[in-house]
């Protein structure tokens, strides 16, 4: 790992980021003015998927033949040199097809399965929040700043977000209530942009669950080098539960996975 | 009200929604990189919230001196002569300070109290959603295009969208949740925006109880003239009781207003 040096795979991840921006776009909210979407005939979250996929696997086929690619949408391509890149083009198709702009292209590197580096990607916006175990960075309208996260520590003064309250499924459910009731207010709906928003100072925690790797790996560089702590739910840095808490502060993160757990 | 050039109050529309969005984007976000918010000792939202109501009213004032203001931070000036401006420089604080693009600054004028033209407007993202009773228009990166909702007219084929599904109380939330199980897709989170994506043919049906009155008039106008229809739970144009439907087809309103007053 000591022989790579990462700044040019940061600037690779731009470069992929780029890539799936301009092929995602032209699809974005396509509907509009088309008299019948479900007659138009195709399904423009999938073109555009594929397209982004197709692009961003090129590009690290042609710079990086020997590392892995797990992307969402093609087979797995092993790693030849433990290093891999992880791909959701698309995360939020939900909110993509509702024509909500809080959808974001995620790009990882992992090294043995853990991620180094990570990219949340939002082109409509031109936000582009990056991390590595250095430092994270904001990217918007041509301006960069540091991703620092807040400061609050308790769940009273924190904002709380996740997706969707009724992923979170019987016992799940009530002990998300709780966190939600005790928190001092709860955003929904912006899937891994909350991760961003997050890193950037915006949100204060957030409690998901349901995730695959895909969904998880570039969020984990970001949160933590903004200064945030992100864990499944044991506190651990295993993924594979699909379970997901980062928060701002340790303390935060404690007294929310103290809830979680009771 | 014949004798009143509507595209002048459109042009002066548009100026109110420039003149609140350079009030409001110096503070929008403006945690970041700020060490302890708290110990700030100001709150951005209230700040922006009054800078850019000033700047509306003073525009208003002076070019339509006998026209009524209803603005959601000062006291009300009454109209002299039925036309009115209802203003609410950011609707959606709760996003604004979680730092989500989804919060919108809304302007309508109204005439004896029916709103004749509403604007939508994220001066973060640069989409302004327009309309009168004439036509709907989302002005987006410089480009311009129609607004036109959807042709869903089946509640298992329709995105929802709602802001907190927890604002539906008691007997309410029941009802709520039998028209959330019914749909495609649920989305949470949006605001005043999400009537914009509505009107833009991204979502299909949106739910949502107690609303003020600047927080209604300006979707009127954009949802109407999008072809979409919106009305209070009752199918009536009275918004007083804070409860709002609108959907994309007249089908998919009358399926879904029959769940919710079941």
């Amino acid at each position: 790992m000591s022989t790579r040096n990462l700044d040019h795979d940061i600037a690779l991840a731009h470069r992929l980021a780029d890539a799936a921006g301009a092929a995602i776009l032209p699809h974005f909210r396509a509907g509009i003015d088309v008299e019948n979407k479900a007659a138009s005939g195709f399904d423009p979250v999938t073109v555009a998927d594929r397209a982004a996929e197709t692009a961003m696997r090129s590009l690290i086929e042609a710079e990086r033949p020997e590392d892995g690619i797990l992307g969402e949408e093609f087979p797995l391509k092993p790693s030849a040199n433990g290093w891999s890149w992880t791909l959701d083009p698309i995360d939020g198709t939900r909110g993509f097809i509702a024509g909500s702009p809080t959808w974001a292209v995620l790009i990882a590197l992992t090294f043995e399965g853990q991620p180094v580096l990570g990219v949340i990607d939002q082109p409509h916006t031109g936000e582009r929040f990056s991390g590595t175990r250095a430092e994270g960075r904001l990217l918007a309208a041509g301006r960069e700043a540091s991703l620092v996260t807040s400061t609050v520590d308790r769940l009273d003064r924190a904002i709380l977000a996740t997706t969707d309250p009724y992923l979170f499924e019987g016992e799940l459910y009530a002990r998300f209530s709780r966190i939600r009731e005790a928190a001092r207010l709860t955003r929904y709906g912006m899937d891994a942009y909350a991760y961003g928003l997050l890193a950037a100072g915006g949100v204060d925690l957030v409690i998901e669950t349901g995730l695959g790797p895909h969904d998880i790996h570039a969020l984990v560089p970001v949160v933590a080098s903004a200064g945030g702590k992100i864990t499944n739910w044991a506190g651990e840095a295993d993924f594979s539960t699909g379970q997901l808490i980062a928060a701002a502060t340790p303390s935060l993160h404690a007294e929310a996975m103290a809830l979680l757990s009771d």
